[in-house]
């Protein structure tokens, strides 16, 4: 049998701590449950003694069942000289709600005297009276020893006695964190080689990647007997970030025969990764390990030729087992390719002899080429192969649109209105409308034209739109792609728009988006 | 004495083989001066016999001194069942007239049959001929070993037999190649602990980042005695990169008290990240370890209170050591001292209990609450802090703007037109220009109205604009954060909007960016 190994995910909260990421509870909504399907033990919601989001993240939690994960919430041990039952951290800690409780306390006696100002004994009196005290109220209470590796060398007594504390109070986990991220794995794994011998207690392993060793760090500590990996998703976190768990779990299943998240999730990773991505509205990093577009892409012309006789040459891993593929990046056949396995992604068999798929193939490179991109845009995708294929017929056309903003200082609220001119089965309808802002003014005014003619479009809902600047240093004059997200309560489905101009790139969406739904319901 | 590493840069070579990555011949010359300047001891400059570029590029370099770095060529072995004297390859790395030669050859058994399609003795005999010929003829001889841990796992007798056909022609190095990035570093020292038993010759380590563990591989590989370390600037290099030097560096020089650089030469390495990233067209990865923007970034109200009283409670090393600095990120999670820290930083002494810092706090609370965010845009928030004091006296007024958007079906380009009507010393200014999109029109008018009272707005630029939609759910009728970043050839600022409009929010931030260039000149 394999040895198993659980991993902790704390996207939602160290991972928000990282420059520019953040996420609204929708989003931390939507994160869960796909951290929860793709098979993670635990699941970090936030710290929900520091700010409302996060406690309202919690609430909102207690009515979504997870099938797999456990979900955790954060918070340091009680204050300095105060009492634990009324402690405001902990009792946020038992409110939220969810099984575990991470508690995080100092084992550094440096940042105990320097930072949190109190006398060593009491700190370890913290540790012990948050753990005692939150042990009988939850599943589950893990202890994460902050600046271990740092604590230990400056004073190796003093953290071990934080550690034996928060195992004497009873902690399920003692998590050994290099804080700093500035431990290298060989110092490391001597620490964690006396640390074994003075506990009993499973621990698990959280580092940072100031020293670009995170991930190293993390696998040299389950090599050690760590039980538990704590990281995050691409690695976001504070400063550096955090170990990056899209790099540990395959390396820890496909190389060290190491289980911890179901087969099938495995082959999830790299959409998982994309996903993120997505809602921290972060660029993907192309290079990245395992999942990354670059990944498994061969520019040297030895390489391609090797590769495409035996993958092996070129490759550690067969990319599908992450759910990544292989890239070609120097013939013009490696375009063609890549639109054949995009238009298989979608179920559709295209193969380079007949002309349909030569036809669609030509229309999918110029889109490309302008900005497109089909990743959440499958509605998109579908229209635009009918387009190409000539089997298109729209439901209306368009004969102009218009928007205005405008803003008074004497009123102070700017004013977004919109009028459309649409052809509808042969009617011209001229119709006007406001908005919170230009595109929402236009999605009022075209529905004003077309619900009377397609009344099913009352059911659809604009759900998700965002925004993505090609090219962000041309400023203001960049060409813009927008992603739509609808919905009718039956199906959900994307469109995309590309222009240099981000109204007509909202329209472009907008329009795909209503057509879409007026095929689906025909 | 401390022991001394050599460094060996392969940006030039191996870093192009990246994605998106390449560099003129001007691009490759500036980039040999700094890596010279900065004290590295091998630069690796091309292939010379396999594409024309790289051979001229060697033909320039040969009218340039270097005080420090030794110029190298590489190139394959002598192709199979050829004479050595005539092999193009052989000729090319004599012609190019660096000083070093750096022989590839393979290590892997089934790369020499399946790859290379010759026979396991002819590989030895390639790899033996070429280091025999061009020892007399260079001052030195580096062989790389093609996927030698691969190869040491599949054959160890064979890899090991490579090694010592280069040794025995000469070689000065042998240098150890992970070339597919997989191989995870506690496998990689067991094979360097078994491999240094049967070398006398000084050895090197050469490995990717497929398994996001380059720079612990290559910190592994110099405890166990290695004396070269090779890798790239910002890790570039084909599918997920080489060793970053950029992080090795530093770990080797302030951790394991190894000397590479000179010390004026470690102090640099932000800068040179950055001059790289910038010939490379590449934009600098804000969380990159030791010189990143994120590097030294406090966001969580904790860390900041800590950090201003004693930096080493969150930083694992001192980021003028690398050339770097502390930052402090204002946002949702930011306490006082964030804010505090801030202040100081634009020159304005809050102390915990003025009214003045209250006034500033509760003001940024109360814009936070509304979806601002200041990361990134401290340019609004130094303007916030100038407005909650009063101090602030705009150099505009608006009265008005407006922006239409039209799209005729017939002209099929839609056409963006912005009114602006401001108070500027008095006077009002009325003015309409177009633009690429809304908010570059309201930018064009907005200068036009503006550039005739101060001339100083023509040296400024729009050189990044990011969207933001808050609480996606609510699609197009949500909020929406704009961040736009100005520059104006000296400095660069970040300022910030949010509105329900998306063109309201980009009004505001353009009006502080302006407004903060204005304040900046005065």
């Amino acid at each position: 049998m394999r040895r198993l190994v659980k991993v902790y995910d704390t996207t939602l909260r160290d991972g928000t701590q990282g420059e520019g990421v953040s996420f609204s509870m929708e989003d931390k909504v939507r994160l869960t449950s796909r951290l929860d399907a793709i098979g993670f033990h635990y699941i970090e919601g936030g710290w929900p003694g520091s700010n409302p989001k996060d406690l309202r993240f919690f609430r909102r939690m207690q009515d979504v069942t997870l099938k797999h994960a456990k979900l955790a919430a954060f918070s340091m041990t009680r204050r300095a000289g105060g009492a634990t039952e009324s402690d405001p951290n902990m009792r946020a800690l038992v409110e939220a709600g969810a099984p575990v409780a991470t508690i995080v306390g100092k084992s550094w006696d440096f940042h105990v005297t320097h930072a949190l100002e109190t006398t060593l004994p009491e700190n370890v009196e913290m540790i012990r009276d948050s753990i005692a005290w939150l042990r009988p109220r939850m599943d589950e209470v893990i202890f994460d020893a902050e600046h271990f590796f740092d604590g230990f060398r400056a004073n190796r007594d003093y953290a071990l006695q934080t550690l034996k504390a928060a195992e004497a109070a009873g902690a399920h986990w003692l998590v050994l964190c290099d804080t700093n991220g500035g431990t290298l794995p060989q110092a490391l794994v001597e620490i964690l080689r006396e640390v074994k011998t003075h506990i009993r207690t499973p621990f698990g392993i959280h580092v940072h990647n100031d020293a670009e060793c995170a991930v190293a760090n993390t696998l040299a500590a389950v090599l050690e007997g760590a039980g538990q990996v704590q990281g995050t998703i691409n690695g976001y976190g504070e400063r550096c970030g955090n170990a990056n768990l899209v790099s540990v779990i395959p390396s820890l299943m496909l190389k060290l025969g190491v289980d911890c998240i179901p087969e099938p999730g495995l082959r999830e990773l790299r959409d998982f990764s994309r996903f993120t991505s997505e809602l921290a509205n972060r660029k993907p990093w192309a290079a990245q390990p395992y999942v990354g577009d670059s990944a498994f892409a061969h520019k040297g012309g030895m390489h391609v030729s090797a590769v495409a006789k035996h993958p092996e040459t070129y490759e550690h891993v067969d990319p599908e087992a992450v759910g990544n593929h292989r890239r070609v990046l120097v013939s013009e056949l490696s375009g063609k390719s890549n639109i054949l396995f995009k238009a298989r992604e979608f179920g559709i068999d295209l193969d380079h002899e007949t002309p349909d798929s030569r036809k669609i193939l030509e229309r999918l490179k110029a889109l490309e080429d302008q900005g497109f991109q089909f990743e959440g845009a499958e509605a998109s995708f579908e229209l635009l192969m009918e387009r190409a294929l000539g089997r298109y017929t729209p439901f209306f056309e368009l004969e102009a649109y218009r928007v205005i903003v405008e803003e008074q200082s004497a009123s102070g609220e700017p004013v977004a209105e919109a009028t459309v001119r649409v052809r509808v089965k042969g009617m011209l309808e001229h119709t006007a409308a406001a908005g919170n802002g230009p595109v929402n003014a236009l999605d009022h005014a075209l529905r004003k034209a077309l619900e009377e003619f397609y009344p099913s479009l009352k059911q659809m809902r604009l759900l998700d739109y965002k925004v993505r600047i090609l090219d962000e240093s041309k400023g203001t004059a960049a060409k813009t792609r927008v992603l739509i997200t609808s919905g009718d309560g039956e199906e959900t489905w994307g469109t995309v728009g590309v222009a240099d101009n981000i109204i007509e790139a909202s329209w472009q969406a907008l329009v795909d988006s209503i057509e879409y739904k007026l095929r689906r319901d025909r």
